[in-house]
């Protein structure tokens, strides 16, 4: 995919074009992709000193400053390290008004000499295609360069660098290593590229011999891709409907599932503390070995998810969790990606976050009230197994509880609620309303338990009839999770 | 104000309550404050190994955990180092529906005994006083704790931390040093407290003797402690607009400001990139020396803003800068203190980031619309000043351009606009109605001018008739003041 001799083939198309042209296109494409919504992410890669800086800059410079961010992504620092890799580009994705610029491009992390030879390299290379897919299917327009510059003339580059007493700082050991093994490197970078070459989003490669063109190139091919992203774009946004859909779950577990179970007053005081006391010292132990425990709570309305939270933070520190209660999303959260909202939330190794509601959202309500098209909660499912796993992989403990309690359970605890002036505020309108989905939400949570039910990421299903057994219930699976999970730990 | 003999005073009034009646009081007011839209913040402070933990653990369970944040302020992190030292408390403080529990209060910074001598203790502590008023004029409940214990307590704990598998990481090189220099620590915490305690804040001295006691105290006076401050909070707003506002200007700046101002083209052309490769080369050794930049830029509609501030950043480096276009706030952004949506965009040490319009709107737009009250934007010239303060005492360099058109000049420049096809997106109906406004306008800029303007974040009025000319301006200005800035630095 990439060879000497690309240079022989220079793309001269734009050559002939005036960039004050060129800019007004793409002033006015700007304007169109932030009215339709469109996030425009651009990928910058390419040798080093090959001029990524200046060519990004004389296309940042044609774009509406206010909708336009540069990203510079190079070493991890140390609260990127302690999160999996793809984190740091979940935070800084473009909003559904914005056109972002990564320099590097994600995929700069694999074509990095020195983690090639890492034992991670296959499951970095997939987690990074995941995202860009993930990025694409969600509507993003994605646009990927590679500068190619000769092995002469990333020296001279690099010796001009060195003479500049402003720009000197921007050498690094890198430049040197790759200059000197360029064949090396110029093979596998052309495997990287191969590997990672999408159909909707191509790598460019663009000669940087001639900077001036490369860069009207660059913003030539911006004009191309953006148009053909619209058109992408909007077509999906029409098909998004039409999907036709077939699935069929072969085993139930709901409608058979023991909601009778309780515990006495009794055996609940003598257990309660004790277990509280034991997650807490549990929470403790994956704090001091840098392990993120997360954890999902879902359920209907009155299931009692709150209480249950409430029990089992009991004893825990609260310095080391955060509770997230997820509501609907904001405008803001709306203008990203779905996942978004729950990225910036994933805590750092050694801390807890606790989910109200979580990113199944998307298959529930969302699904429900058709907040999200058919084909956009289809695809959630592999998404959220995917995302669960990138978290796993990592290090991190995932684990989910579905509080169960049955309609005639869910009736009375309405009633009480309307009754009790202080519990009065917990009960509205919806939630009568979302009752009446009754049907409608069991299915969804069967199916929700038989495609997201992972060996990485399990549901614990809790029988929530009587609050004291399900608290008991949470507790445990809790606490055994997480033992289990040390257990397995390869001894340090 | 810390005493010893602070242990035979206990308050015990809440020792015959019953948690769980205290517990349903708190729930309730939670749920007031949340609909009066009032932030709390609940700062706790103490000795190390006074069970700051469970206290606020005890605390937080009674309330809401979906609104409810334990922030954890121990030892600054890298990222922390590249701001102001309050800027990390500014990060994480409440929305009007969050109650926020700081664990330690911002003082321990000053407490910390290897700050004391340092010399920027008495500036330190200004910045930190000052941020605790501007939330509390801002309508932010805050609530202050220290738990005091005593010297053999103190050991005791620290011998059954150390005992304790899971929780030995929780003591630090700091538990012991105090334990060792009780006395001193006493004297010194002392004056802290005394030096930082304000009539609607005040600190309240826990007798943490008895955990379980000193838990249910803090519950209580928490409940006190909201209750006033609603009293506080919602008095206040009803009085807001009813200040006596005197203020007069002296020396008014614009009326007599030389608008006619030009320059060549020829004279353009050949100083533009000369001065644009400058400010690229001025950029990089900031960034090099670890300085921050904030420039912001104000002006009437159609200033041309956004046109300086392209030529501006013609050849610096995107990856250095971020430009920052300031609209409206969301509904977000107004959950929380104005200046508090700036705090989160400033840049760390070595970045630049270019404000669009910024904080000046609440002495502008807020201020003419109506969406400060009067005793807020009177307010917000010293915040601002005081703001800029913190930042430039920080390292950083701070300047502001104000773009100066005069009337004629934007109605000419509206009427382009709206004849040619690819500006008309450029001009709405505010902008004709702001320009209603405009005596009103300038009258704010008048008293914006006069009041922010100073030695360490001055303004520069830019004639901006001509836009060439106002370009060369702004370019000349950015380069002098950052020189300037560069010379009086001391030799490293």
């Amino acid at each position: 995919m990439l060879k000497k001799y690309d240079f022989d083939d220079i793309d001269d198309r734009y050559d002939n074009f005036k960039r004050s042209n060129l800019g007004e296109e793409i002033d006015k494409l700007q304007r169109i992709v932030q009215r339709l919504k469109i996030p425009v992410l651009i990928l910058v890669d390419g040798w080093e000193s090959s001029g990524k800086g200046d060519i990004i800059n004389d296309l940042t410079r044609e774009l509406d400053p206010r909708y336009v961010k540069v990203e510079l992504f190079d070493s991890r620092s140390d609260v990127d390290y302690l999160h999996p890799s793809v984190w740091r580009f979940w935070q800084k994705l473009p909003s559904h008004e914005e056109v972002v610029v990564f320099d590097q491009s994600f995929y700069s992390q694999v074509m990095n000499k020195d983690e090639r030879s890492s034992d991670k390299l296959k499951q970095r290379t997939e987690e990074l295609l995941n995202l860009e897919h993930m990025l694409l299917d969600d509507g993003t327009i994605v646009i990927k360069f590679f500068l190619h510059i000769k092995e002469k003339t990333q020296s001279k580059n690099i010796e001009a660098l060195e003479d500049s007493k402003f720009r000197q700082f921007l050498l690094s050991d890198n430049d040197y290593k790759q200059n000197k093994n360029y064949e090396e490197y110029l093979e596998w970078f052309g495997k990287v590229l191969k590997k990672t070459d999408v159909p909707e989003s191509p790598w460019n490669i663009i000669n940087a011999e001639d900077r001036k063109l490369a860069a009207k190139t660059v913003l030539g091919i911006t004009l191309e891709e953006i148009t053909s992203g619209i058109e992408r774009v909007t077509l999906a946004r029409e098909r998004a409907d039409k999907s036709d859909r077939k699935y069929y779950i072969e085993d139930t577990q709901l409608d058979e599932f023991d909601l009778s179970k309780t515990i006495s007053d009794k055996e609940y005081d003598k257990e309660l503390e004790i277990l509280q006391k034991e997650a807490a010292d549990l929470v403790y132990d994956c704090y001091t070995k840098d392990i993120a425990i997360i954890t999902a709570f879902e359920g209907v309305d009155a299931a009692g998810k709150g209480g249950a939270i409430q029990r089992l933070t009991r004893h825990i520190d609260p310095r080391s969790y955060t509770i997230h209660g997820i509501k609907a999303p904001t405008d803001l959260e709306n203008s990203y990606h779905y996942l978004w909202r729950f990225w910036t939330k994933f805590p750092k190794d050694g801390d807890m976050a606790i989910f109200d509601r979580s990113w199944y959202g998307r298959v529930l309500v969302e699904r429900i009230e058709g907040f999200a098209s058919e084909s956009e909660w289809e695809r959630a499912y592999d998404e959220i197994n995917h995302t669960e796993k990138v978290l796993t992989d990592h290090g991190s403990i995932v684990m989910k509880f579905f509080m169960y309690i049955d309609e005639d359970e869910q009736k009375e605890r309405f009633e009480d609620r309307q009754e009790e002036p202080d519990k009065n505020y917990k009960i509205t309108e919806d939630d009568w309303r979302n009752r009446s989905q009754w049907d409608e939400y069991i299915a969804a949570y069967e199916e929700m338990l038989d495609r997201t039910h992972t060996a990485n990421a399990p549901w614990y299903i809790v029988a929530t009839n009587q609050k004291k057994f399900a608290r008991i219930e949470v507790l445990k699976h809790f606490i055994n999770h997480i033992k289990e999970h040390l257990s397995e730990l390869p001894e340090s």
